[in-house]
């Protein structure tokens, strides 16, 4: 079979070696399409593809069309509102994502983003301290798991809602399971959004829950920007001069901050989250491992659409 | 009793509160230099003072001799090397610090170093992550504690070296002890230093301990800048582009950074480890609670000098 890796932002040199190790170990052909600038590359590089590798690239019903060949695209990362399912299924095409394997990596940026803006980067001005405060995780999935994990660490006092998870497990983690997501927002210093972007929870995050949050509230989102009310937030931003937003990646509405709102908020300059070597690795592998397995004996365990 | 709190660098406004209240209740004066511009100042204010709480500030003989009322004076905080302790003694002034009240909130900026240093700021470049990596804590007191606690969170390998402290303490920990400096440094990717500035530390950690760190050596040194051997550090430098030095604070050297290894250093505009609203308010509330039990009771647990 022949696997393509079409990617704007390349892999690692080390993910390269290692997805072609494992594609070629198996007998099957890979070809590599780094760093394109145009949709036309990508659209004539597809044609003759079995498999499909991307990463935040968009794979809509241009590309699945292009790509006659194609049976199996995976997106090396949690996310996947880039691929079109429904294109995927009326070509009958499986489509795959690799959750859990950037998980740690999103989570370090949030303290990173929490500490940098706590002390005011590195200027040595007066700052305050993560130990003992609140800190709401709203979604508990892989991400949210290691949020939680280093939160304690740190000292803090973690609360968790998830619609989809029991009070139960969420508990047998040490945490405070909220029943509601306005009872999180009530008592946290700190909410941390980790759902994933889709029609229940695209501009979720407004008014009515951010200006539950108690005094000095800092909201981060290292999701989608697309979760936020962005109108809801700014009106926050007015009337609350204690809050704080700390995303990857920009908002829309990113230089009213700018011009208005000077400290409180931190914008990555390009979405960071999954940007290490370890989720990059970690993320390019499992997609080869999954096709390579799938080719051999069907495997669909992470397969999205139907 | 009138006691004189003399700071360059002003206790917070909240701590201030809590000072004045601790010591009138206990039917104390409590007198204010904060933000004094020069030596004449602070010579002239401790004239009548029974007791003084600084914080950086330079108490020499100089300021001994001018107080002819001085019972103790106390370093709100735990680092005391800007307290003549023999000055203090030649007069029977009684000298205390507060250590273990600024702790977390070093270590805390020790993760702020770390993370950013790892992901490159927020400009979306490709980074690295904390969580597998091995830590070394040099000297295992107050702040190597926290951040042997959240570099556990983190999920890193924690190794500590102490010479006062037992393996069996360390180990008690839930962390590595190693039997010298030399296992340490060639053990972990990350070294962070914890030990005060004496005779027997200041130069201490030069060539021969860098050089065992392994591939992407980091050292972190939020202690003070003494401790380092500067011209063996620059050696390092040269020989080994992999190598970082994040620093509270800047180094007698640091032009030469800035000049031949941009990206490999982080040094903070000030000294700013103990710079938050909780350590500067439970450093001046100890101080003052410390010398109104030394009042009361000759409570002398905290005492530096004989």
């Amino acid at each position: 079979m022949k696997i393509l890796v079409a990617t704007e932002k390349a892999f690692a040199p080390s993910a390269i070696n290692q997805i072609r190790s494992i594609t070629t170990n198996a007998g099957h052909k890979l070809a590599l399409l780094e760093n394109y600038k145009s949709r036309d590359e990508l659209l004539s590089a597809v044609t003759d593809a079995d498999a499909l590798i991307v990463r935040s690239d968009f794979v809509d019903s241009r590309v699945i069309d292009a790509a006659h060949k194609l049976r199996i695209v995976v997106r090396a990362g949690a996310g996947y509102d880039n691929l079109d399912l429904d294109a995927c299924s009326a070509h009958k095409v499986v489509a795959m994502n690799t959750p859990g394997q950037n998980s740690n990596a999103v989570a370090e940026l949030v303290f990173e983003l929490m500490l940098y803006h706590a002390r005011g980067g590195f200027e040595g001005n007066f700052g305050t301290e993560l130990r003992g405060k609140s800190i709401g995780i709203h979604a508990f999935g892989n991400v949210g798991k290691y949020v939680a994990r280093i939160a304690k660490g740190f000292g803090m006092q973690v609360y968790v809602y998830d619609p989809f998870v029991s009070a139960e497990t969420i508990r047998s983690s040490g945490v405070h399971a909220c029943a509601t997501a306005e009872e999180l927002y009530s008592q946290c210093r700190y909410v941390s959004l980790h759902m994933p972007a889709n029609d229940s929870t695209e501009n979720s995050i407004g008014l009515d829950l951010l200006n539950r949050m108690p005094d000095k509230a800092v909201l981060i989102n290292t999701a989608r920007k697309e979760i936020i009310n962005e109108e809801e937030l700014l009106k926050v931003f007015e009337v609350r001069p204690d809050f704080a937003y700390l995303a990857d990646v920009e908002p829309d509405c990113k230089n009213v901050f700018g011009e208005k709102y000077p400290g409180r908020y931190i914008f990555t300059a390009k979405k960071m989250g999954a940007q290490t070597e370890e989720a990059n690795i970690n993320a390019g592998v499992a997609a080869a491992r999954q096709i390579v397995d799938y080719f051999a004996t069907g495997n669909e365990k992470f397969r999205l659409n139907r």
